[in-house]
């Protein structure tokens, strides 16, 4: 027990220093570590494996709506990136510039992508000629580079691993449509997957993506009560493909520009997951994604058939789950922990008197239960189990969600909300300007827009901020 | 027919001009595409399609062998690249360097990862504690660049896309013993899911990779007879662990430098597939590698229940295999050398009287055989048959490895047949010295050592080249 009480006070509690607990769990439970490049993040195995199931999933659902993945350079020439005049001033500021390839200088210099409109874009506009070749549904999976002045493990850092999603379509209904089911893809996946519920909306044009027409996005609400950007889908018109000459032959053989989208999640999600679900003993896995779904500890592993019982369990649950036993000479306690901080959604526990009794013990990871079931009918019990544990993450999370989302009318109530110590989500009115949008984010330090929400009624006719007509009903909070 | 013709001519016969037939195949077939980037190539939907297949079963035997993926930045700082002096001498001359970071230049220069070496060694230094951390067995899959003046697609490009396996161990037999693996998981993996022979070797000092004690290879030989380094796997010692100070407790609490090694494979892989199975008509693909394994093509479609069976099939078909149907209103001639052109391995044919019959026609895209099978045991013969073309794929590429891996005893007959039209692989007896290799490419044109054969018998007692007494058995060739 004294090992199992070391363990745990490793890391810091939520309620000390949210930051604090956020790193040591990163760090503690070997999903990462920092690498000699300043702001560049090593993932590790156990993060890495996170990252891995999340892509399996996301692929699934991206090939099951038509997409095909590509691969295009890591490098973008300097003249290509400043094709579309919004974007390069977006992206310039903060890309990494190669200037030399061995000893000699670049004819041209060339970036490391930040994104990759830009090269999508220019191979578009060589293999687009006719209607019948539309729509082209392309993805990416691969890393970006943004010049970050302050990096976080996975929220914000210099590199990142990501899928950037980069279709043309012949009209821009069909682009628009795509931009929202796409979105909705996001959306699905962080509930079904990662038991994430998320707030969907446009983002204003302050917010928007550079180059964009709209930016959808989907946002999540952090245990701290601070929101998390965890997705995007953008909408471009034909601004790009006009920039890029993307055109086709329509049926009636005259040309046309194609209308475009792109769409990006990157291992930011995985940030997202541990703030969401994560709590003071370290991270909560939802089952699905959980690189180990269950562990088998064995207790009194001296006694006779104990081991032999522990190995023979795990091998009938790995055929159909991902499973551990730790078989390690290290104390149950410390085990315990051990599991617990690195999220593993089920402990299964066994020791002489269980064998005896056909039984075994599963210990929930999300709310501590433990349950006696048979021998006989462990997987049917464990599946079940790991079902449930999905629900009651969601359930838990959208409570979370939805107590922390709150109207405000008047400035004064839209303050204070944001001023609680967790700020949640707070609605309210705005007249679209984006003076006001700057005028919040001054007097509230740091408030910003995380999204219109374009189809919910109007709470009330006024903008919080300036009093003048409302135009839309928005979402706001402190973002990481 | 006509347009049927029109599509054949188009790829450029082997005979007449074997680079070109290839640069025509990759294009044509729609793998890859040139970028606005010089020597960094844009890999298509069924190219990279390809390429997923290939990961999904390399990475499955990684995993079955123990081995973890992790992610390493894709940067190198200058100063960590040259704590190894002999890889850094090795690899300086053909990095990209990254001097800034948005408007600002960095404080030190950054490389671009030619291969990750430093950046696992650095990482291992920091969690490798004790004995029981021992081994580590981690991969990356990730693109690397290298700054390349002449390039090809697939062949040479100055971005490519790799696994790069790097593992520490206790002792330098666990070490070799890894290499050695790994080397066979390759040669495994060409010849099961390639249907690709290769010869198995240890590279000479002057071959071996920048810091490596020693470098194990795959050679495969591709149809105009030139050989292709399709693998490497090395064994470090303990040179890297040194220069990065990697060192853990023992069981008698004595510190040890661990013994590492490194192992990859990369989307070359897809040109050795392509020289190794392709013919004049276009790609010839090993059914386990297909994007596409059988084509579904409807014969006179407009005809009653035709359009229907063929969707039926397809559908009945895509539950166990990779498939495809054609329902476009081209003539069925152009669609056969169209997906002729492609290399996948099985048409679908059927018409009017087929459905009939209950019947279809399976037509192999390797040896152009047509066979008439009942509808009620497709799945079973289309099995079948894609095992078969696995096979003689294999047979194929194999006899003619054979037939051009012959030994020379005297320098006459050495080079006279490395100067045949297909030069293929020789064997030849080797002293141990660097110049008589120099010599040997000297005079011939070219020719360079692909790998010594450790445990083939010797086949004369002296140095084909200067006559002295011979120390190896080496294959030789000439190379892409």
């Amino acid at each position: 027990m004294g090992d199992n009480k070391k363990q745990v006070e490793e890391i810091t509690s939520m309620s000390e220093d949210f930051a604090r607990w956020y790193t040591d769990v990163v760090m503690k439970a070997e999903l990462c570590d920092y690498s000699s490049v300043k702001g560049c993040l090593i993932i590790r195995p156990y993060g890495y494996a996170i990252w891995e199931n999340m892509q399996h999933e996301l692929d699934r659902r991206f090939k099951e709506t038509g997409h095909e993945n590509v691969y295009m350079p890591v490098f973008i020439s300097e003249s290509l990136l400043q094709k579309e005049k919004d974007h390069v001033a977006g992206f310039a500021p903060e890309v990494a510039w190669v200037t030399h390839g061995g000893s000699e200088p670049l004819e041209e210099r060339l970036c490391v992508r930040p994104t990759s409109e830009t090269l999508f874009c220019d191979h578009y506009s060589k293999i687009v000629h006719s209607y019948k070749d539309l729509p082209k549904l392309y993805n990416q999976w691969c890393s970006v580079v943004r010049w970050e002045k302050t990096t976080r493990p996975f929220l914000r850092s210099r590199e990142f691993l990501w899928q950037e999603g980069h279709t043309v379509h012949a009209t821009a209904e069909e682009a628009q449509e795509e931009t929202i089911r796409m979105l909705n893809v996001y959306a699905d996946f962080c509930k079904e997957f990662l038991a994430m519920p998320v707030i969907k909306g446009r983002k204003t044009e302050k917010e928007k993506f550079a180059g964009a027409v709209a930016t959808y996005t989907i946002e999540a609400l952090m245990h701290d009560g601070k929101a998390l950007q965890s997705g995007t889908s953008h909408y471009f018109g034909d601004g790009f493909p006009k920039a890029f000459n993307i055109q086709y032959l329509d049926k009636n053989n005259q040309l046309q520009y194609v209308h475009e989208t792109s769409w990006g999640v990157s291992t930011r999600l995985i940030g997202a997951m541990i703030m969401v679900h994560g709590d003071d003993k370290g991270l909560v896995l939802p089952p699905k994604v959980a690189p180990i779904q269950a562990v088998v500890i064995p207790i009194a592993m001296h006694k006779d058939g104990v081991k032999e019982t522990a190995q023979m369990i795990y091998e009938r649950l790995n055929k159909k789950f991902r499973m551990k036993i730790d078989l390690s000479d290290k104390m149950p306690g410390w085990k315990f922990s051990e599991y617990e901080m690195r999220g593993v959604p089920v402990r299964i526990e066994m020791g002489p008197r269980d064998i005896e009794n056909n039984s075994v013990i599963l210990v929930r990871r999300d709310n501590g239960e433990k349950i006696t079931v048979s021998m006989d009918s462990l997987e049917e019990e464990l599946e079940k189990l790991l079902n449930e544990i999905h629900e009651n993450l969601y359930a838990k999370a959208k409570a979370m969600l939805e107590e922390y989302t709150v109207n405000a009318v008047t400035f004064e109530e839209f303050e204070t909300l944001l001023n609680r110590e967790k700020p949640g989500f707070v609605k309210a009115m705005w007249c679209g300007e984006k003076e006001c949008e700057l005028e919040i984010k001054d007097k509230t330090g740091g408030v910003s827009s995380r999204c219109i929400l374009e189809t919910e009624a109007p709470i009330s006719d006024k903008c919080v901020c300036c009093g003048k007509p409302a135009k839309h009903l928005v979402v706001w909070g402190r973002a990481y």
